[in-house]
């Protein structure tokens, strides 16, 4: 392998490497939060989105391990980032568990696939893959409606909650970025400039302001 | 349906119900104990488990619909027992939370299998389906092997720990066999009689104290 293809190659496993941690991470969180389900039905409802997940972790580190790199070393760099995120965005209640399973899943797999335009063919489809059943949306959805049924007061509060989830993983994504120059790299080089960037980042905000107005809260 | 083959279906309703809600918690419980993992591939590995007994949970709540029966009411004789057994058997270390994953899934899953005898054809292949990869012994006993070259004085811990997990299920199945009828008629009626129902335990036993042995534990 040539000097010139190095960063690229670091920049994929990086990228496999955060997605890995992020779906490792999101099945302890999510199976963690399905205990507050308010049903046996719910709790298992949200215990099978955990259960997607980890089977995408499998998927991920194996394509990491067939580039011939090591998982675990792929995936460190992102730990302390993402349990950041995760710690400062713990839900208190059943409602706040939802949004961020739906909102926080959805705003991370928009952000996944763009950046996976830029990859090897291989790679992107693996990326797409393991982002597929991502979202979750109906369920999310029907029962935020239940919730906001019940409750039409917690639509402000879940609306603040939608916020901040955006506002923490801006936070750890800025840690990353200033950490991993390969995978900056990687998006400046694959937007081609600035303005493509600004664009990338309007697409991502464009479809959170979407998810949000569905759930039928503001953002 | 005649009165006659009433017990034999609120039986296997019941037998149904109390694997489900077990597999449902197992989920739960396992997801939990996988964040004591030493390392992210071990912490994976358990979550890979947990993840298969949700799978599990589906195929079975699946079938109580297809009989005609509510899951949720299936399932809500047994919360509270399972919920205390899991309770009173918190895995405190990642040896405990290894061999209860191991040990008391395998003596779950040899009971289940036991009754599942006396039952249907498709709901004796659906328990045994989702049985079948209960155990995941070769990973237990490698990791359990691995403590136990570490600190040889874990050993007699991790021994008591198994016959805690062993006192603690027999309890908790003597207090379901108190309250539902039916499915102990089941075990009566298929075992045929004492003679047969104490074999019937001493088979369960003596896969117990072989699984015990091969972690190089004692019972």
């Amino acid at each position: 392998m040539t000097e010139t293809h190095q960063p690229d190659r670091a920049a994929v496993i990086d990228l496999l490497g955060v997605l890995a941690y992020g779906e490792l991470s999101a099945f302890d969180r999510i199976a963690h939060d399905a205990r507050m389900a308010p049903t046996t039905a719910l709790r298992a409802a949200l215990a099978e989105k955990a259960a997607l997940e980890i089977g995408h972790y499998r998927k991920l580190i194996d394509r990491i391990a067939d580039l011939g790199a090591d998982p675990q070393q792929a995936m460190a760099p992102f730990v302390m980032p993402v349990e950041t995120f995760h710690a400062r965005t713990e839900p208190k209640t059943w409602g706040e568990a939802l949004v961020k399973a739906y909102v926080g899943d959805g705003l991370a797999a928009d952000f996944y696939r763009e950046i996976a335009n830029y990859v090897d063919e291989p790679t992107r489809s693996l990326v797409d893959e393991a982002l597929a059943d991502s979202g979750n949306a109906e369920f999310a959805i029907r029962e935020v409606g239940v919730l906001l049924v019940q409750d039409p007061t917690a639509a402000s509060r879940l609306s603040l909650w939608g916020r901040r989830l955006v506002g923490e993983a801006i936070s750890q994504a800025q840690h990353v970025a200033a950490e991993r120059d390969a995978l900056v790299r990687l998006i400046v080089g694959g937007a081609g400039d600035l303005t493509a960037i600004s664009a990338l980042i309007d697409r991502i905000t464009g479809k959170h302001v979407e998810r949000m107005r569905v759930l039928g809260l503001s953002s």
